[in-house]
């Protein structure tokens, strides 16, 4: 059996690891991680607990390693954290490394992204050159053995491509048959490009919020 | 505070749930409980376990009520089963009563689909009709009270409805921006109208099969 280590950590956006995992865990011969800095429940940006099933601890090598984002993956992006450390400890053993949303970041914190074009969020596109990425404007840029996604709901459709990639066309298909996914979003608000400019401006401004609430007081 | 209800079961399809609470749990106003037939951990249908906070003996009603699907809702239903007791009596206290894949043949048990147009995951379509209802082949039906959702991903675009119907288009597309939700699914492959017909009865074999091997032995 290979090795799917999907982790999780306080403040994680729960759907940027639960979207990829409902098509990746019906890869044949693989199993699932679910792996956080101990073991046990780990509580998520609005509050519900998922059982990390082992700790960093005790999982030091994946075939696919997926790191998902939130904000609290752009503050430990920024000032490093252990569990950074362990990414670029695992990704020297995968065969993918891959991200969903600000989990970019992290993979960037950790050196994997140097020299990549990579994509995240978009509220944090421009911070990915920070690590030495290429901002690069596509929902999954695939580079061989890293592969980001941009934010949240994008995750989705990264899977579905690492599961094409693993399995096979005819594997992958039916995955997406299984997930039933033949999206029709309400409206034209999933990106900048096509979202109303003050919607934008809104939710950008309700993120510079949220990220100065986590900052030190300033003295 | 209002209560958003999420129901989980052993063997839940986990994004059904996830999807849609990405989504809900941003409502203002609003918190989610996430119900098991007791509280504590719940495991999905590849083995991640997530923790019900409550038991249906600690929650009688929700403002909105979340039903998710999975083979095990199929089983249930046609069973019968105590949770699907529990919904029928929290329905006549909710304002919006959901489902999303085969969570609406809960609803059906329940007796709360009888005379309505309602959809459910593509393979379960026709079971509608053993309920009173009217099998739909859209992939969000809202009813007013009721409002059912297609396989699984489809809880999404459920739920980004009932944020614009409970906050308003501003608010829902501010949501719909912050998941990024504007999917590019690598195939066409999500729906029977549009899947190779092999890979569908490919996959409608393998939930024949999984279906079997939960019936009873015959002797």
């Amino acid at each position: 059996m290979k090795t799917i280590a999907v982790l999780l950590f306080p403040g994680v956006t729960v759907l940027d690891a639960i979207g990829p995992y409902q098509a990746l865990a019906q890869l044949p011969d693989h199993g699932v991680r679910f792996v956080g800095e101990r073991a046990g429940p780990v509580g998520d940006s609005h509050g519900l607990q998922l059982v990390a099933d082992c700790s960093i601890h005790d999982i030091d090598a994946a075939d696919v390693l997926l790191v998902p984002g939130g904000l609290a993956a752009i503050t430990m992006s920024r000032t490093g954290h252990e569990l950074i450390d362990w990414i670029g400890a695992v990704h020297r053993t995968t065969s993918i490394t891959s991200s969903v949303c600000t989990g970019a970041l992290m993979l960037g914190k950790a050196g994997i992204l140097h020299g990549l074009p990579a994509t995240t969020h978009w509220y944090c596109h421009a911070e990915l050159a920070d690590h030495g990425a290429t901002p690069t404007d596509e929902r999954v840029v695939d580079t061989g053995h890293v592969i980001t996604a941009a934010g949240v709901s994008a995750g989705i459709d990264m899977a579905l491509h690492i599961v094409e990639r693993v399995a096979g066309e005819r594997f992958a298909s039916g995955v997406q048959l299984d997930m039933e996914y033949d999206p029709q979003p309400p409206r034209a608000s999933g990106h900048p490009r096509c979202a109303d400019p003050a919607i934008t401006a809104w939710v950008r401004g309700l993120y510079d919020d949220a990220l100065n609430d986590d900052a030190p007081a300033e003295t």
